[in-house]
């Protein structure tokens, strides 16, 4: 049994984390961190966790790492940033769902994460990626960065064009809805539900950091690939799932078909991405209501021969496939499990 | 592998016996059978199982029973009152989620199912309950009819107090709330988004036939011992997920430790019955989205001084603990497995 | 014109007050009183109120009472306990709509409100209840306090039944539902969206105080008309609105026909409550979606001959006929204009 | 008083139009047009509207012009297109709510409205537009096609740069959000709310044929103006009110504070548009329910100096200012009265 630690145990993302760990035939939960909430146990923290782990909430320390072969950092990228460094070199593995180690490029990291100031000597060591993106790396990496909910939403549905097709995108507008749960639990009068609810929030109309963060990976690897990438973000009046529309213009001629063949084919091997066609089911899809509780990604591509664009759609929960599923997955990936172990549930639908 | 069939694939307690069954280690589904939708896979119904189970709708006949070694009736009480007749006696287990074989009484049945002729042949031979509240009967019974999703957790409120404590309910008053995924698929105007979202529904004020469900089971376990049960039914603005309020008065002298203690030890050999504290946890609960797409029922009991009555709380998953997981655990039992096979799934909350 | 002020002009029945004073065609707002938020104009906090009234939140004092006609006092009862002692004599009316002048009943009082001190030398000098029920109490009236959201709803429903057709009511269970702008705009976690939407929350399943206040009222009104009555209440998953149901137990013969003639000829003189047959439209009725944004609260009575109870059910929204609107509408009766003056717009209705 | 008619009075737009004429101090309803639901009552059709009219619905037929002075049109394209002929040069008015009369270039009108054939004789008499966007021509305009709801907040949001500003936009990409209140009464499977609650439906991902309403309108007013304007369109899980974003690229520079000064200045006169700053209130706007039940249309605008693109922002409820509110006003200009008359509800917020 793997034995798995989770700093950051009270957030909505370490919540799904003790979801699916106690849930993982090779897994054990050994270790419950975070700095506030102390002493307390799961159920307290997570209304539907009922468990008997024997586990409450302590704040992680060097002798923490004893007690776990992986550590799941949930928590803020500069906790992340401090905790990475505690860690490295002590557990088997680190794996941060922070923005801490994502933006590779110096400049970036430092223009959107101010406050998470960069470990220049961790920063290199960590593996970044989507685990379906990143080939083998991840089974030899003791530090695992992962992307953002949209990061990865964005990142699955523009690959196939940029590293299936070749395609050079010269200019890419996302358009983000999410549910509230992408702002986690923090006290702020606009996330109260009376204000939430039926809500059209353009909480990020300009400025989102998880473009920067997208169009870094894929400049890196395949360079000149995107020119100008820009995003948008609005919460909507549900609570789990998001849909990526990353509308894309090319200069080079493509139509659908050739389209479609190229994202089944990439993602041939890929079980946990869905390539599906928009009208192949009782509703319009991508849409995150069917994927919700899943490790999940649904990606659908439409080439709008109207205005000569590209339309990618790409669904996922950001819990699971966005934040604690893709964790685990990644950890699957370290340890030489295959990448579904414990991930196998289907969406729960409706909802 | 114990071969599982569902006639009635199309519907909502049909998919998620689908997502049970395909995530259960011990059994395989062989079988999906309905009179419409007949040559459809799976995902054309079911927007979040893209599944490659290579089934596709079927007409039920004869010859299905020879491919099953459990059915699963997820149809409306006519049809399943007919499914039992052609499947009892050629499959080892016939389990109906509808109303055909629910209440003993004749009189009863007529009046609450007239559309449903009750099977003299058949209807005693069917062993009714929730699985938690009939022993070892349905490791025996080849016939099994399950409670609605509503008597379900109004009889696991109830129980402790009748069969458990003894006590002679006096007036019960059961309010129910419920999602709107209880109506199921069916085109009606008032089931439309637009007018069903924000509702408070009061679709059922009064003559909601659980109600008769609910007392004809509890006064065969205990003659006496409910004097007027009535209930009424609402409609509320979310999807999965029900609570019953059962407020209920009683000669008999009690307290609030006294039913704290009784409900815990009625329960405590049952792990889907989870007895809550009111404030145990960061919201009240019982509360339904806390059980979200698991089996577990919760049930909270307090004793409200103020009035001298007391109020029992009990949430459940319509389609999970109220249709297809207990459909599922009723089949474990059936078969000699462990009750909570292929059932271990944790809540997916918030959602 | 009327010169009119509000303190507490930041919470929500303080928003629903600006909506409906800037809309009264012989109202004007002269004062927008509170002690937070000083200095902000109301489209800083009321997102959709973006008016050009040159007023901005101050803090209530002595000088104040020489600006206004009425005060409308839409603060927590200890506040609107102090400040009814400053305004009573200064302000032709004082408009309550806190709990500190509700409960008549000295002992009730202290217990359902200890933090709320009495005020002996003004209690007694304020007419409290619903419009319809106090015949013209209000026109001499400078003093008003007026009956919690929910006391609204049940009232207005169990009124035909004592103080029309003269019944003696038994037992009175009040099962309340409510959406979430029923709690304002504190911060506390279990408000947050990600835990408020989908929920069924007992936040009071007992010792609701207006429950207290209802039959307060009612017993002062027709001393022995109601035994027992007690309430629990549940925030369901939407905004404004509120359905309370009264199940109502009485020794005396009645049936449906009497029922919804004496309900009809009750209100026959007042154009807010419309009474209403369940299936008289689209939805079954009463429903809270089909009075919001209105001052209308809906009523139907249903005589349940099964159980033998008489069910009634009340939708209001809380912020206008259990709130703002009914404070308008007491302040016409206050002023001698007619009743419905600026109170006429109709439901908004689907939102 | 001017007497006004409705065709389509049992649809959503036909109840919102009744709610508003009915408050109209200087309109009555003389007439509830409709080919179903004849001899029914408002309150049968629209839950919330109980009103006591003295109206059902009836037939439209040429007897219909004598007892109106302007008819509504809340009908599907082609039988709009239909009625125009009856009620043209036989009434004061004939303002038509649906596409049949505006896509103003012939082959875009065949393209995008196949069913609705065009009208050629009345085509070119049909005034249409935002009104705020067409002067004085509606005064004298005795037929009004009035822009869809989408068509209108694009339209609003995009105008100033055009017209205003005098740029041309090389690339607008346009996302559209929207209620299920958008999708109208019909029984669809995909409307049922258990399926489009907590929904993120990409109902039209490419092709929205609002898009090339846009464009021609605004080429027509400044030829060149508008390079490529492409949309999609999502329903999102709320009822009422939407919000378009549209992403512009243009070749001219220009920045924040002169976009800002440009709306403000391009919309001084028009009250029910309302140019807003992102953070001026409590929640980000615009967000459609600023405006629920209101006439407004909510702008912003931001530049995007990452990307270099200009992002505007525009919400509206599209029952009201994008149908029945903006007919009502449309009616107003035609009948000579001030604009807002009738109009003046503030939105219900929170809802």
């Amino acid at each position: 049994m793997i034995r798995a630690g989770i700093v950051g145990a009270s957030g909505l993302a370490g919540g799904e984390l003790i979801r699916l760990i106690t849930q993982h035939p090779d897994m054990e939960l050994t270790f419950l961190g975070g700095s506030s909430h102390v002493g307390r146990r799961p159920a307290e923290l997570h209304p539907g966790l009922r468990l008997d782990l024997g586990l409450t909430v302590e704040p992680a320390t060097e002798a923490t790492a004893d007690r776990v072969d992986v550590v799941f950092l949930a928590t803020p990228a500069p906790v992340s940033a401090e905790l990475a460094a505690l860690f490295a070199d002590r557990t088997a593995a680190v794996i941060d769902l922070s923005g801490a180690f994502r933006i590779r490029t110096p400049e970036l990291h430092d223009r959107w994460y101010p406050k998470a100031k960069r470990r220049t000597d961790l920063a290199d060591r960590f593996v970044y990626g989507v685990p379906e993106l990143v080939g083998d790396q991840m089974a030899d990496a003791a530090l695992i960065s992962l992307p953002g909910c949209y990061a990865t939403a964005i990142t699955l549905g523009l690959a196939p064009l940029t590293l299936g097709l070749g395609l050079d995108l010269r200019t890419v507008v996302v358009d983000g809805k999410s549910g509230s749960s992408g702002g986690g639990l923090q006290l702020r009068t606009a996330d109260l539900h009376p204000l939430r609810n039926g809500a059209i929030a353009p909480y990020a109309p300009v400025g989102h950091r998880h473009a920067a963060e997208v169009r870094d990976f894929l400049e890196r690897n395949k360079p000149g690939s995107v020119g100008s990438l820009s995003m948008s973000a609005y919460g909507v009046s549900h609570v789990r799932g998001l849909l990526a529309s990353s509308y894309v213009f090319t200069d080079e001629a493509v139509d659908q078909r050739e389209l479609q063949r190229a994202y089944v084919r990439f993602y041939k091997e890929h079980r946990f991405v869905r390539v599906r066609r928009h009208a192949e089911t009782l509703i319009p899809v991508p849409d995150p209501q069917a994927v919700l509780g899943s490790n999940f990604c649904d990606v659908t591509v439409m080439h709008d021969d109207e205005s000569d664009r590209i339309v990618v759609l790409s669904a996922l929960d950001n819990l699971v496939k966005g934040a604690a599923g893709q964790a685990v997955q990644a950890a699957n990936k370290r340890f030489g499990l295959p990448e579904e172990t414990g991930l196998t549930m289907q969406p729960v639908m409706p909802a």
